[in-house]
């Protein structure tokens, strides 16, 4: 029939694995159903297997290679014992194949290293090393690497150092630091695969473009100017749409910290590296949540900048050109530190000489500091916070209600006030967005107005998702199919315009209810910020759809309590609070469904399989707001007692 | 068949009629040719004419009622002679009608005028009945306004002055001036018609929403806070799509300096009252050169600042939803300083707390501060400038051709650098922005994706154009249906992706080119800005069509010449250069035809028609570099000899 490689299989991986869940996804030889999902897809099993084998021969081959890259030296005399023994590999278990050199380089947070490296007491080669080890040891344990290119990092490393010797002082301000990057950035030297099989070998799906292992993204080109390191690319799940992070070549990267869990996505590979200290800054970037959700889910500090802050320019992404939502691009750290200065850094480039859609804002200090002279003052009341503890459609589970609480306590403490949060319907946040929450669902909506090729009026290979499927032939991940698997028509311009005045309208109402808090904060300001969940769990369940069957089944993230920012385009940080303890985060027995979806989050609650996960909260500013935000996320993290997590 | 009212009838004015067009056209009475564009409207000629009438007493009705505003005894004694006898009407024609102290008010600057309001020496009522009067008269040589509300304005200004007197200091920066607005602006009292026969009655063609004659736009709230007087709303072409201003309600806007041409669009009403200083300063839009084109045809200053600048945020639009090119808003008027004075003024409001659409750049007096500096150091080479003198498509006519070389000559004069600008194929910018110029027209091309009503999938009530015309049964003028009369299927969502991917990777390469010029202008930096036209004329001819036929036949406006700046989202100012003189201005005889197109425009220059015309260049900056594109402006203006036009 030929039509194979047109359309690819929507399969899903069988429900009934997920005791085994954990060897399976490890490599991407896992199980698979071919229960197609829509007799739309014309054709055969036979030559299913066939392309299958393609597929399978192409990733296995690519993550061979990559992992052949890793020294000797550095691997680990065995394999990591399961999660049942070994549920967390951060801390001391990782340590263990370290030296007390490596260690005390590699957990110090960014802003540390940058002293030393500036200052001439470390050199960016021995700090490389260490990271490019570090980052090794992680990837052998979570599986969170598509590129690795160490040599290439040390040999920057050693160019640094010989300008240090020759000139006295640094190449810039991030000198000798070392960055990881989510694998949408194109670095010379390496491929952008964006987990797609298809991609391997191409870029962006393209063969003969001239640009392959050659281009280099626009921030990519700064961090060098600024004298950042680059030595590794990591994991995300193809499409970039899931807020796990899994695909068919390096299979699926788990939460560091209690391997249960999923580390989030789609910058899951940079939450699951920092989380192990492999690396002490990276950027993602953030449609949906897909910054802020795996720094949660590993305990960092990330933030999603307004859109226009930083240059995304040059990066690959799935549904390029839809401009509803658009995707951001941000940093994920161990401290806030680490964050303000990479982004000052960038900034400091001038990038808006260099993205059309970058706006002209520099970093502002006098933002920051207008934050902490009010908080100098002294005597409390000088700021003031909205507490959100859920919306309409989802109660948080017990760790983060506690989070939440402690975080509240914690203002509290610090003599500033707190209060309810009241907005415009989140509900209608999400109706807007189009986010297939079951209780939202309506015909013919889709995810952030996506292309679908499917039509029959449009040309199927130039539809970004579904044709970098085909291109090899692979399935998609049940994750990924649930949003991408069902054939439908695409939006028309006159449905994408309604969307757009209807997001406008909503930012607009929004806005203003922020602007009306003023009467209620006695600082005679509306408040400075929100303190919100970014999901109702401390992080995702690889197993969770167990908890749902069919159409009522759970989503495997739900975007719901994350999107709202990126539609109102807010700046928005973590704010890592605590770990789930099994004796206090009891299951709730007075819990009351708010739907069924709620119902199937409140089940999914397991205190055995959740202990010692970590739990965050988001510190929500407004638009632009970066300096803020990042400013009362510092002083909340510092009051927390966690200024470096 | 009951359907009429969905589908408008898409007619045209007879081409033949262009020897009486300026008196058919000044009332809505005029003769039309019911040749129906598409045999898909469905309806009989029965239907037609019985709508026809309605929609023509509904039109009539409301052109009378608002002239009936106008005060008895500022009424014209007689009605202005034909443009055959007096083609110009401002200067010393109008002031004929005036005092000396009305006189000596509406021809000061807006600078001017607040001086004096806010000093105490002039009061906001003196200020708004001079105004007030002499917009009264240009409407009725011109008919420029489509409300007038010269009471509640003159009501607003004795309040004001009662303010003054009781706290002895202005209510804000803008105490008492007069500010005229574009009829995309709601204001309280009056209605918005944008020209529609079918929004008469209505708020944006939607009866009972209980905005009527209430809402009033963003902008609109701003500008009384800081003490404007907003006292008249001006002329439009209907859809807003068009050079050249014309609808069913008042009919036609002509050029007050010369009444065989147009006054340019969209904000016609607001370049021809501006003019004629029937306003000191006030608000028009741009989507394609809806600012610059009338601000220029008028020979005043406007600006198109980057979309996200000053808010738009509660005004009427066409298209509403599109959002591949924004439309903005900016002001005209007769000073630079006026446009500085508004600009800073709303930006002191921090519309970014109220207009989701709005970054948060205030204004910045060091960007203006570093161009003043630059040239104070003296001695030339300070500034450095591209001059780009057409583009592939077109070659500008001999005024336009004259006052570019006036404009470098005199930057020569003052010592700055000027370098020809070649730039990335333009003709590429208007295939990505899809302009119908016939050069580069494709089949199922959309100006601006413009979500068309017409498929069969679509609501064919929620569409913006055809609907706004359905609801009366008026039809389109010829200069719109060039653009809007034929059916067409709407854009898909990938179709507007690849859009947007394809405008984002021009805007990179021409950044990358402006970055490039660095090398070429001895002063170390990239151009400060390009010199180019606008337009290929001076002005447009209303009976423009006459030079061409059919399927080639040329569009009433070019937009190519501004429309470049809408897709790269650039600041862009105009600069009234000179006036064509017909001794000078003669037919280039040694002229080559770039193409078709090319060579009517140069066969529509006629010395005679034009002599006495406007003419002005565009100065364009980089996106949001609002501050410096004014500066340069000014000190060009200056060199003129234009400091107040």
């Amino acid at each position: 029939m030929g039509t194979f490689r047109t359309y690819p299989a929507a399969i899903k991986i069988k429900d009934d694995i997920n005791s085994e869940l954990h060897h399976l996804l490890l490599s991407p030889k896992y199980q698979i159903d071919f229960s197609i999902v829509s007799p739309l897809y014309h054709y055969s099993i036979l030559q299913h297997e066939i392309a299958i084998m393609d597929w399978k021969t192409a990733a296995q081959k690519k993550c061979d290679f990559v992992n052949a890259l890793i020294p000797s030296e550095w691997r680990l005399p065995s394999p990591v014992p399961p999660a049942s023994e070994q549920r967390d590999v951060t801390g001391v278990y990782i340590q263990q194949f370290l030296s007390e050199r490596e260690i005390e380089i590699t957990e110090t947070d960014a802003v540390g290293i940058v002293k030393h490296t500036t200052g001439g007491e470390w050199t960016a080669t021995e700090v490389t090393q260490a990271f490019c080890h570090r980052a090794a040891l992680a990837h052998q344990m979570v599986n969170c690497l598509h590129e690795i290119f160490f040599e290439a990092a040390i040999a920057e490393a050693q160019k640094l150092d010989n300008y240090y010797k020759a000139h006295g002082k640094p190449l810039g301000p991030l000198h000798g630091l070392p960055v990881s990057l989510k694998d949408q950035f194109h670095v010379k030297g390496v491929e952008t695969t964006m987990g797609y099989v298809g991609w391997i070998g191409t870029f962006e799906g393209q063969k003969g473009t001239g640009k392959e292992k050659v281009f280099e993204s626009e921030m990519v080109r700064e961090l060098r100017e600024l004298g950042a390191i680059l030595f590794c690319k990591t994991s995300v799940p193809h499409t970039l749409m899931a807020g796990e992070t899994v695909n068919n070549i390096i299979g699926y990267t788990w939460n560091p910290k209690n391997r249960n869990l999923a580390c989030g996505g789609s910058s899951g590979g940079e939450g699951a590296l920092i989380s192990l200290k492999g690396s002490p800054v990276g950027f993602g970037t953030d449609i949906g949540g897909s910054i802020r959700i795996p720094a949660a889910f590993n305990g960092l500090y990330g933030i999603r900048p307004s859109s226009g802050r930083l240059p995304y320019e040059g990066m690959a992404n799935s549904m390029d050109g839809q401009n509803t939502i658009l995707s951001v691009v941000g940093p994920i750290g161990t401290s806030v530190g680490a964050l303000k200065l990479v982004i000052k850094g960038i900034l400091s480039r001038e990038p808006w000489l260099h993205d059309p859609l970058v706006a002209e804002i520099p970093w502002r200090d006098e933002q920051e500091q207008a934050v902490l002279e009010l908080v100098k003052q002294g005597g409390g009341g000088q700021l003031a916070f909205g507490i959100m503890r859920g919306d309409e459609n989802v109660t948080p589970q017990p760790p983060v209600k506690r989070a939440l609480d402690v975080v509240v306590k914690t203002v509290e403490k610090l003599g500033h006030k707190v209060i309810e949060w009241k907005p415009p319907s989140h509900a209608k946040a999400l109706e807007i967005a189009a986010i297939p929450n079951l209780d939202l669902r309506r015909r013919n909506r889709r995810f952030y107005n996506a292309p679908f090729p499917l039509s029959k009026h449009t040309n199927t290979n130039k539809t970004p998702v579904h044709a970098a499927f085909a291109l090899s032939g692979e399935p998609m991940a049940s994750q990924i199919s649930s949003v991408y698997g069902e054939r439908k028509e695409e939006y028309t311009a006159s449905r994408i315009a309604a969307t757009n005045v209807a997001k406008r309208q909503f930012q607009k109402e929004y806005m203003e209810y922020w602007n009306s808090t003023s009467s209620l904060t006695g600082t005679g300001r509306p408040v400075d910020a929100i303190i919100a969940p970014l999901a109702p769990f401390p992080a995702a369940r690889p197993d969770i759809a167990k908890f749902g069957k069919g159409e009522n089944k759970l989503k495997r993230i739900m975007p719901g309590l994350s999107v709202w920012v990126n539609l109102l385009d807010y700046a928005a940080a973590t704010l890592p609070v605590t770990t789930v303890d099994k004796a206090v985060d009891k299951v709730d027995e007075g819990y009351v469904p708010l739907n069924g979806q709620d119902e199937k989050v409140h089940l999914s609650y397991d205190p055995e399989v959740y202990d010692g996960a970590h739990v965050a909260v988001q510190i929500v500013g407004r638009r632009f707001q970066e300096e803020k935000v990042l400013a009362l996320t510092e002083i909340l993290g510092d009051a927390l007692g966690k200024h470096v997590v």
